[in-house]
């Protein structure tokens, strides 16, 4: 069962002052708050490294839309794999420029690799995965 | 004025092979597009150290749907930076968890402040910020 | 004055069990020890980004040493920034390959402008800068 | 049998401007020694994603040498793997702080498993591992 419980952490009184500057300038309301984002960036920064977790992927992609055949070519791709990219946000930055942030759900060696594809078409200029917990595991 | 241009680059045999194969399994179709990809990756990690470097930031984030008031925090948030935050996709990961993909616009400095609250926020399970090109300048 | 202090931490029992299998794989003795890490380490990532703040740096360079002059060139280069450079580690690794591990103290705007010098001479196969504290500030 | 060859890569001319500036920043000599490094991390950024392949990493740490037992428990963890950790650097940071770099060779994954036992040790304040090639794959 779950719930809510407290545990304690002794800690040299100048390093918690450090500590309580710092989550005060990233605007957390509290040390609790702030200890469990670590605790949760820990556990996810794990399971990144493990092939077979499954995770939430999302890959930013930017690309110029006069790229011929260019946005075809990732519909494509993601309609190909549609059973794991879950959605789309599409952003127009300029007259030429197009930022497309897909979502991907699935073990993080095939999000890592549908990502590399992506990234890979030619005429995306610059393509990054951030990979993040899929809820239930933090 | 620009246009293609094209370069020599000197290397050992058995440094290309392997680069061949990685570049291979990752789905490129030549080497220039590989080779261009890790000049704008190189160029776009460069920008991402100087705070005043005009960039585009997906910031991803998990959170429980049920966490009170939370959902209506982050919206709150995200309109006092409505000049900033251009684009916001919503997934929902399952009954509880929802995963918030927010498009920010600006310097990179402003870019990871804003992120940093939106991160910080009580409630949200995992956050991390990506940072990548906002399309003129690679 | 320093001293320590014991503050506390409210979680849920299911995101701590979590945590307590990871920290007990990572080896620690207990959990104030792992929290203090993870403490750390988020005030020292919080200065690597701040180009003044006093840190101390780690490059790892791997080379052929058999390439014409390179020994000599990273050995001068080191010579000429002898106040930042503190010592220099020297592994050979096979017949024809050297680790050199170069210590730096200074602002980190300056050591990794220093890497950067060390990393791109000619020969260096790979390198890569990893920045920690000097000590007092965690 | 190795040897150098020369391959071209087709670039818009802006983007290649760009790059010079890059890397003359950096203090490259040339292009074809700063796209070799390019192509250098990427490959050993992919091996360190495998756990088997056969990799250098070194560990930086720094610790409180006052702390009780530190530097005999350190010590001791570093006997028990003689056989992994090659060489090992000292630096007297202050009168308080130790910088101690850990130079430990075998599969990534090992290697990984080692700097966690290291990292995590007690009175360790903060320490990193930054994986390398070991000479032969790059």
């Amino acid at each position: 069962m779950s719930g809510t419980v407290r545990f304690g952490v002794s800690i040299d009184s100048r390093l918690l002052e450090r500590f309580d500057a710092l989550i005060d300038e990233k605007g957390y309301v509290n040390r609790s708050e702030a200890i469990r984002d670590l605790i949760r960036n820990a556990l996810v920064e794990e399971r990144t490294m493990r092939d077979d977790a499954e995770m939430v992927g999302t890959v930013s992609l930017v690309y110029n839309h006069h790229t011929r055949d260019l946005a075809d070519k990732l519909t494509d791709h993601q309609h190909s794999h549609h059973e794991a990219i879950i959605s789309t946000l599409h952003v127009h930055l300029d007259a030429h420029h197009c930022l497309e942030v897909v979502v991907i759900r699935g073990r993080a060696g095939e999000i890592r690799q549908l990502a590399d594809e992506l990234i890979g078409t030619k005429g995306v200029k610059h393509g990054r995965l951030m990979l993040t917990t899929a809820g239930e595991d933090v």
